[in-house]
Parts: C-alpha cells; sequence; structure tokens
C-alpha cells in the first residue's frame, strides 16, 4: 500500500555523456520499481532523433538547426574533452572494454523498462524537429504535464 | 487545507537557453499555484542585470568581469551552437514566428507573477555586481536562505 | 523526533565554479544538519583527485583520460570564461580578496562536517581513474546506492 516512487528527469543537455547518466539514474530508478519519466526538451530531443533522415517539409531555420543537431543518440558529443569528435570515440572504446551499454542500448533499455520518454513539444517547434524524425512509441506534452508530475516526485533532476 | 507547495530553481547558468528553461518551469509553476523562486548564482546573476551601464564604483578585478559578461538576460549565449552570437540570433528569429516569449519577457512576467527572483549575495561580491546594476524588486540572500527553503521544496532544480 | 534532513547532490560536472556551487550547497546544508551526500560521477571525479602523481598500472586510453583531465580540485577549469586558464586565476584572486574559501578548503571543511563524499565505481571504471588516485577517506558505491538515498532526499540537485 506504500505511495508509488517516482523519479522525473528533464534532459536539457544534448551531451552523450549527461544523456548518459540520466538513462542510466533512469534504468536503474524502473529497477527499483520507480515510476520513471525522462522529459526531454531543448538539446536533449536530439537523443530521440531517429538516425536516419526522414523527408519532411521544413522552413529554412528549421532546416539549418536540424542539419546543425546530431540525428541520433550515437551522434551527439561529449560535454569535456570533446576534440571534436576524437572524445567520443575515446570513451565508446573504453565502454566497449568495460561492458557498458553504449547510449542507443541504454535508450532501448528504458523503452522496454516503460520509462516514459517525453518529448517537449514547445521546443520541437523551436528547434522544427518533427514526430516522424523522432523515435516511436514515445509521448509528447509540455511543461504543464511535467510539472504535474515532478510535484509528487521523489527525484527530480535537471540534466 | 492541502500544504502549499513549492519549486526552487537554482539558476546557475548564464546561457540565454538553460535561462529560458529556468523561466518556463517558474512561470509554468507559479500558474500552477505553487510558490516559486529562482535563486541566481555565478554566471546566472547575469539574468538579472539591468542592459544599461551603472555608474558603481569597482576594483579593477570587479571592472573585468563586469566588462566580460554580458549586460542583461537579452545578450546571453546560447550552450550549444552558440557559434559567436549567430545562435541565439536564429533562434530568436525561430522564437518570434512560433510565438515563444524572449528571455526578458519571460523574467518580465516571472516578476508579475510573484516569483521571488532571489540574488545571491556571495557570488553577487564574487562578480564585483552591485545591486544598482540588477533589476529592481528582487531579493538578496545566501545560500542558507535557498537551504531554508529548497528543504520543504516539491520541486528543486539546479540549472 | 522529527525525520532526517538529506541533501544528495550529484557532482557530474568538472569545472570549478560547478563544483564550488556544490560544496558549498552541501556544507550550508550540513551546517543546518542534514545528512549530506555528494555523488561524484563522470568528470566530478576530478574533484576527488590527489594532486600528486600516483605510480598505478593502466592501459594505454586510461592513461590517455588521466593526463587530459585534471588532477585535483585546484586544477579544474571554469564553465565560462575560462579564457585556457585565465578566468580560474582571476577567480581566485577575487575569491581570495573576498575571503571565500576555494575548492581544496570547501572539499577539506566537507570532510570534517562528515559529507560522505563517494565516487561512482562505474564511471572511475570508465576514466581508468584508482582508488589510489583519489582523496583518503571517501566512499566507493554505484547509482543503486545513489538511488536508496535520493528517494529520501528533501534536496536533489544534478550539478
Amino acid at each position: 500500500m506504500g505511495e508509488k516512487k517516482t523519479t522525473n528527469i528533464i534532459l536539457f543537455s544534448g551531451d552523450y555523456d549527461k544523456a548518459m547518466a540520466a538513462y542510466i539514474i533512469a534504468n536503474g530508478a524502473a529497477a527499483y520499481d520507480h515510476e520513471v519519466t525522462i522529459f526531454h526538451t531543448f538539446w536533449g530531443l536530439n537523443a530521440l532523433r531517429k538516425d536516419e533522415h526522414m523527408p519532411v517539409k521544413k522552413g529554412f531555420l528549421e532546416k539549418m538547426f536540424g542539419k546543425m543537431m546530431p540525428r541520433g543518440s550515437d551522434k551527439m558529443g561529449l560535454s569535456n574533452l570533446n576534440y571534436a569528435g576524437f572524445g567520443p570515440k575515446l570513451i565508446k572504446n573504453v565502454m566497449k572494454k568495460h561492458n557498458v551499454m553504449p547510449l542507443p542500448k541504454l535508450i532501448e533499455m528504458a523503452q522496454e523498462q516503460d520509462i516514459n520518454l517525453v518529448a517537449c513539444t514547445m521546443t520541437m517547434d523551436l528547434l522544427g524537429l518533427q514526430k516522424e524524425e523522432l523515435l516511436d512509441n514515445i509521448e509528447y506534452a509540455g511543461v504543464a504535464a511535467y510539472l504535474a508530475e515532478a510535484e509528487d516526485g521523489k527525484v527530480n533532476l535537471f540534466i
């Protein structure tokens, strides 16, 4: 009869390492029976992008943002020691050696564990991202939905 | 008779997009009847700077920091895709197109909604910022005041 | 008879200023009788590095990370206005002038106040950091231990 524990993470960052931290905490919390939501906003939306090009109609500004941002979690850079893409390669090598799951696998695992992956509709508009470009089986919501969950949350993080 | 819900945000970052996220969450929470505080520390203090030059006396080091930091929320850069000021222009254009409020308007709205805008006095000292340089009708406090509110907070975020 | 208040901070960032913020909040919370834990993960582990070189055996990749990362809290850079190491010097001068404790002192104070300084074992592996290279009298744990504490935390922050 205990109250349901919830973990709510806002993923604002588009960095590979920060997204990894978010998904590791989220998967851990789900394993401990928390109800978990990751609310992706701004650059964090890139973690939900499909890696192939999707033929959608966009205005000029939206096309530019689309080109400048990484297409999918595997192409995100590091927050530190990025060195023009060398850092991510280095860390992915070390991760393989130590059997740490790469980010795309962590996201798959989150979906298998029924973690709510939410895309912020306001920032999707802003960055010109459309539903066809994002992973299937995710949800779409705004700040009101986030707040409704966060106010009962045990663990609320902004990453 | 329900207990008052509170949202406490530490705004550490001096990035336009992160400050936007902080103020969007804060304004949303206030609309849902939360008591909301944004505690501005380090580079987050720049969001509270007036945009005009204020004639205050400063030491040499403080003057340097004053010159290096943006004067007011409208001049802050992006955390990502900043490209020497090009990114902010791009995103402000997209925001106008999508009717998203720019940061200075979000701050005005926060003041109208009686959100407590607090400037961290310790880091004001450190960065050489004086009260005359910051917006009117804000509060001044230290980490103790933050903790007193945060320990009863429903939503605590560090941005 | 009140319930014990707890503050749990994840220190992900390897920036001097962000680590300062984390330790100032932590020391403040401890002074107000909170039970405080700082969970150091990814680049945040650098705050726990000893400043001398420790003779440990490492693979090639781990050696590279070891060389690229700052050895100890005093050598960390700023998140903003770093200017190739000039920013940190500037801010340390201002700190001295205003009697603000430098980061290594804040960490010492945290240890004196019995704040739990925890190193994330998974990311230690990833970055090739060994126990001999980190400060004495710290703890070692993974995400499960973090979650167990955070779900009862009053103040949970990701920095």
